[in-house]
């Protein structure tokens, strides 16, 4: 996959320039050789790995359950179609030479950054992976699982692998991300030149490529590795492990994936808004030169930035996001069948692997659905690309409702409750609206077509700092509407699930947490689509910076701008439904905590007493974990974003000649700084979330060792975890709202209003933006990541915190 | 006590200017009749009714307990003392008559806000008083106040007198900080004529005068009512109410002090800081003229809002907190009492007032110990006025220590736990040390001595973006710290207050809570100097401005800056320690709800179990209602500033002759538009505290009925209570951290670093300064008496929560 041509990055970059720099560091020697030797390989080669994957694949799914192979069935038919989608992408022309130019500097950039990150994440992801399993080793296994005779060793190299298949998984899910948008970025350029349908066909049938091999990879990796450890255990033979413990055993795939997640997405998210803000501050504000200018020393950078920070990042985020809530799912789903003894669990444990494979479908037939030619019967000159993506998103939410109610039919029916399953279906329905609900509030309180925004722009006349102050009061305001939202929805699954005739063997209802999970289900039911349209984003951002660049003519600029500024909305109400899923998941994922920590300890764990001084200091030491990651992550970009204004000015001091097009900036400084800066910066933020949570319950557990409160390690990791996550959402709403009115606010009086570009209002504009980059663009996207981790490391190391 | 002067107030503010202007709102008709009729009487008549008020004192005190009466003997002496502070200062000379005139318009200008502001206070908290009434009279008491005969509408009665009280005493403590403080702020500047030394001797008397009046006003309006209910209930009379039930009833108190204290640090936070945000904004940076110049419209608004902000709101605000947490420990002490059936429980329970009493003492003479005379060692030419602060505060510090051992061996020494007074008075201890981490973090963090605020001054040099990003990252990062020495506190007196032997009658140690009470006691066993210190910050400020206002010679100016200097500092550790005392305190007054829940629904309520989703509701909910009243509160401020704004620049345009002194500006208009803008905003933010909690606990206790939970409204208020105070900790250490810091970021560059004034450092630095007045002082001070207030309301709505 790794495009190794020969011409020289150098050469590429400097374009006509006659001036050449030496200082572009060659990052195409550090592949490593192992991957360089597998992608070597003969192309048959591949195929052949392929299909004896297929095979085994097909072979213990056959085995397991004829649910998986239906699952299977589907998943392999949307590969194939991503594979149709990728070819037809690259296909595609890239356009002149002037613009592949620039597109082989950013892939370059980008692949070079991609790789020496997840090389440093790798390692520690290895040296982790060595962690869990001495935990595991010298831990004691669940009473289940000592009767089924499941060895600690057995237990420690399951979790360990699924650990690493997990972290793979996201490396992967990233790199696609980025791989193909670092070539799809010239290709909308070029289809610009033609057809503005054009071009937004080559951007959502890009995005729809990696949107749809991170949710399939999702689906695929949790299947395969459910089937492997259900062949390889014998699952359901007497006296072995039940099928409903097998979720158990899965946790290690989750936290794998939001480990890598965590990383990619600081380290992603430190680089491209550092690279932003200090292009931004200099050229914009200093200079008056505007957004990608090929004069600015910092412009590669940035645009490398978008692959690194919003395709490699995002996709990783929601590939981890659809794990760890396709996990606790079943692990609730396996707790529940348990509790009810219903006869065949298979139905509620592989119901989220089901709604995520038809997720796929109905997401590829709504991608599908936008043809290349205009709808006949518009008659606008101009067509709005906005309303052509929400209608293929109508068309996806449409056949969504239709699987999901077949799905629940299909496996939550049962005799013992017969009308369970469309307590079910109206819980699903509760998460679509829920999602429908978030995309809707992001957009009232980002989009310049409303009251808040315009109020914000309004501000900015007045000054940099009232326009601040008013930024920060609309972020935090905007928190109101989407808590009240989950609130509503997290009562309500509840009390459907709590309804729907599910029953213990005391007669007690326990349906409730189910029923919010398949809330959070029905919430990420369309999540391929949503993906999609976010991916869209960075690729036609991308492609508007090469047309810039390259001095395309008017109306081809004209054609770019309006797929960024549809992107800018799309990236905005993505960022709301991946928060959205993470709050409605929340509580699944504390459920889930307290089933394992109920199954490792042997006592019952049911309650998270907050008048207990340790958890209620847990859960303030949780907050303040959300205060703490999110300074060190908006501080990482500001310090980082001085060096880059620092190198830029010092470049337009030395080299008077650029601003008169007369000497090639040097673009490969800026990009080595900023790489070299956001690798450093991620580490402490990144070590930070991991660390706190094992060192809290840890220090409790000896705490309660010491004043006989034998769980209480366990229960102040409970407290901490469900304050981080409401102190996590409140946080990353208020970063991700207020960011995106900046930046929106900006655009209004870029726009004309308020007296237009190089306005008093439009430099204090400008500011507000600059503030909301990191904000919404690094500090917000990595609290989403850094609450399912959370969640999933408590899960993992659960057992480190009961005494043995 | 009303100054009612004749002088026209517009001649006045108009000086030596000839043009005059009609705008200024003449406020001194409101004062309400009742009022204006009991300022008129004869001063016999107050000394009469003074004297009254000590006989039924002393006689009821004399019939409740020894202890009250050695309470009110301290208090009646230290409230002398007071009187003597208050002459001391009012007969220093009030310099030329071109200083009072200003003096006399700020006077005026406060005085007429408060006025109106207390006005609307009062319609308020009348309704609330029929609305508490009407609760109390249709719910169900007690079992205990059943078993004593206590009617529903003794208890009704009972409440509303002490909440009426609470209020009216809020109100009090607030005008005695106004009233001194305008009066003395010119006094100060004209001592700053003769010596350094006299102008700090003023500015902290006077300081002194409110802060002992208000810490003096908790303890005797709390034990006054406790011995009239005491003596009118015919307490431990066989079958009537018991001692320990007692502090029960006085939760009125602490509501009506924080009802009264929300709607005062509201109101007047928005005053002050949308005053000073449209003065610099215009003034500052647009025009180019100093601060405090006469020449900036908005001057005297700025220098009102010093008084009705910083002074009076910070009395009522500390009055509350004390008020709250004395309270809230007299019931804990009077509950646990009652459960190791100690013979005589009186000590447990009346402590804290004894605690309060020797604070009053040691304050004083902490105060008194700084003499008007140059220490003659000292050898350096100018004094530090920090270094004289702190040496006084030394000596109170150390007094309080001896005091508060003394008073654990007096009251805490019980024969069944013989050691308990030495574990309390290790509590103590950490109180005192807690409260001196506090100081000392937050000194860090915000004074440009340290790394921090340097960086951000540093962060400055590239631009308003990046100093605003490192601004927000420092305030949130300084959350960790005083997160991590409360946590500590927390569990450190809670566990030395378990081990300390108290037992119930099962012998389970439960002396924990009471150790967390008693913590918080000895961090508030300083407050009267803290608040002193405090007090002395806007009185300094104030003088500065009149200096400035008056153009006096350079030599006065250095003095008054110095002082206002030192008062900043002064501002920002208090808040560190009311912040602190907040922190510490919350676990106490959850504790005394779930008491008072177990007391009234008759069925043990020790557990919040965040398990349930309605108390995760409930806690999602209250942590967001700490960001909707942030939100509120900052985009207030925005909003007023902007008018001010536009005042400004309207005022410049039209009168250009204001810039060269021709024309005089039309102040009055300012402080009007100001002072209604600032009561028209604070009510949105203070109704929402008030009630989202009475709505939330009413909506769960109706679910919880429909669903079979009993104790459901209850439960979801109490999570809300803890996920709003956790989370209002970390928003208030974050405001007033993040705006302590970039006003001394931009004080270092006026100093002369990275530029000096008028560099493009010192431009960033002024707007991080803007975004950092309303964080500082309106929204962070806010948060402190919100988290109180939210305490004491759920307290007094207790039996609404509950099925009756």
């Amino acid at each position: 996959m790794m495009d190794d041509d020969s011409k020289d990055v150098e050469t590429a970059i400097m374009g006509p320039y006659q001036e050449k720099s030496k200082a572009f560091p060659s990052l195409k020697n550090k592949t490593p050789r192992v991957l360089k030797a597998f992608l070597s390989l003969d192309t048959r080669v591949y195929y052949g790995l392929a299909l004896l994957t297929l095979l085994y694949m097909f072979y213990v799914g056959s085995l397991t359950s004829p649910i998986i192979v239906f699952i299977f069935v589907l998943c392999t038919g949307c590969m194939i179609f991503t594979a149709y989608l990728a070819q037809w992408v690259l296909a595609k022309d890239e356009g002149p030479l002037e613009m592949s130019e620039i597109s082989d500097a950013i892939r370059d950039g980008a692949e070079g950054f991609f790789r020496t990150q997840y090389g440093a994440i790798s390692k520690m992801a290895v040296v982790l992976a060595f962690v869990i399993f001495s935990i595991y080793l010298f831990r004691k296994t669940t009473p289940e699982q000592e009767a089924a005779g499941l060895e600690k060793s057995t237990v420690a190299s399951i979790t360990v692998l699924s650990f690493l298949l997990g972290a793979l998984c996201s490396g992967i899910a990233g790199y696609v991300g980025m791989w193909v948008s670092v070539r799809a970025n010239v290709r909308v350029s070029s289809a610009a030149r033609r057809s503005a349908r054009e071009a937004l066909q080559v951007a959502l049938r890009a995005g729809g490529f990696s949107a749809l091999i991170v949710v399939g990879m999702t689906v695929l990796g949790v299947a395969v590795l459910f089937c492997s450890f259900y062949v390889y255990l014998n699952v359901d033979a007497p006296g072995s492990v039940r099928i409903t413990e097998l979720p158990l055993l899965l946790v290690g795939y989750g936290f794998g994936a939001s480990f890598v997640a965590l990383f990619a997405q600081l380290g992603g998210g430190i680089y491209t808004k550092a690279a932003d803000v200090g292009a931004d501050l200099v050229g914009k504000v200093e200079q008056g030169i505007p957004e990608d200018d090929p004069r600015n020393p910092a412009v590669i950078a940035d645009l490398v930035g978008d692959n690194v920070g919003d395709c490699a990042a995002r996709g990783a985020d929601l590939f981890e996001s659809i794990a760890a809530e396709v996990i606790s799912a079943m692990i609730l789903g396996g707790s529940m069948a348990k509790r009810c003894k219903l006869e065949d669990a298979s139905g509620f444990i592989l119901f989220p692997l089901v709604v995520h494979s038809f997720d796929l479908v109905v997401s590829a037939i709504g991608i599908a659905s936008i043809k290349s030619t205009r709808d006949p019967s518009s008659k606008s000159v101009v067509e709005d690309p906005m309303v052509i993506l929400q209608k293929g998103y109508s068309i996806t939410l449409g056949l969504a409702v239709l699987a999901f109610t077949g799905s629940t039919r299909w496996l939550l029916y049962t005799e013992q409750a017969p009308s369970a399953w469309i307590h079910f279906a109206l819980c699903g329905l509760v998460g679509i609206i829920t999602a429908y609900s978030f995309v809707w509030i992001s957009q009232y309180y980002t989009d310049y077509k409303y009251e808040p925004v315009r109020t914000l722009a309004l501000a900015s006349t007045s000054g940099h700092g009232t326009n601040i102050i008013a930024g920060v009061g609309l972020g935090l305001e905007a928190t109101a509407m989407p808590v009240l939202v989950i609130s509503v929805s997290i009562l309500s699954a509840y009390w459907l699930g709590r309804t729907s005739g599910l029953q213990d063997n005391q007669g007690l209802p326990t349906g409730g947490l189910f029923g919010t999970a398949v809330a959070t289900m029905g919430m990420l039911s369309t999540a391929g689509y949503v993906l999609t349209m976010d991916m869209f984003g960075p690729i036609a951002d991308n492609a508007g910076g090469i047309v810039e660049m390259r001095n395309q003519p008017e109306s081809v600029r004209e054609i770019t701008d309006l797929l960024d500024a549809v992107g800018n909305t799309t990236k905005a109400t993505t960022k709301g439904f991946a928060i959205g899923s993470a709050a409605l998941a929340s509580f699944l994922l504390f459920s889930a905590y307290m089933d394992e920590v109920s199954s490792f300890s042997g006592s019952l764990f049911t309650e998270v007493d907050i008048a207990i001084p340790e958890v209620f200091v847990g859960g303030l030491l949780g907050s303040m974990l959300i205060f703490l990651f999110s300074a060190w992550a908006c501080t990482a970009v500001g310090r980082t974003a001085q060096e880059v204004v620092n190198e830029v000015r010092r470049q337009f001091a030395e080299r008077p000649g650029i601003m008169t097009y007369q000497v090639k900036p040097d673009y490969a400084r800026c990009v080595s700084i900023v790489a070299s800066a956001s690798l450093r910066e991620m580490i402490k933020p990144g070590a930070l979330a991991v660390i706190s949570p094992i060192v809290l319950g840890i220090v409790f557990r000896i705490i309660g060792s010491y004043t006989d409160q034998p769980l209480l390690g366990a229960k102040a990791v409970a407290g901490m975890l469900m304050f981080a996550t409401v102190s996590g959402i409140l946080m990353a709403l208020f970063f991700n709202t207020a960011g995106g009115a900046w930046d929106n606010a900006k655009k209004y009086i870029e726009s004309g209003a308020l007296g237009g570009k190089g306005s008093d209002a439009h430099k204090a504009a400008v500011t507000g933006d600059t503030v909301g980059d990191p904000f919404k663009d690094t500090a917000g996207p990595s609290l989403h990541v850094l609450i399912k981790m959370l969640a999933t490391i408590t899960l993992v190391m659960a057992p480190l915190f009961l005494e043995s």
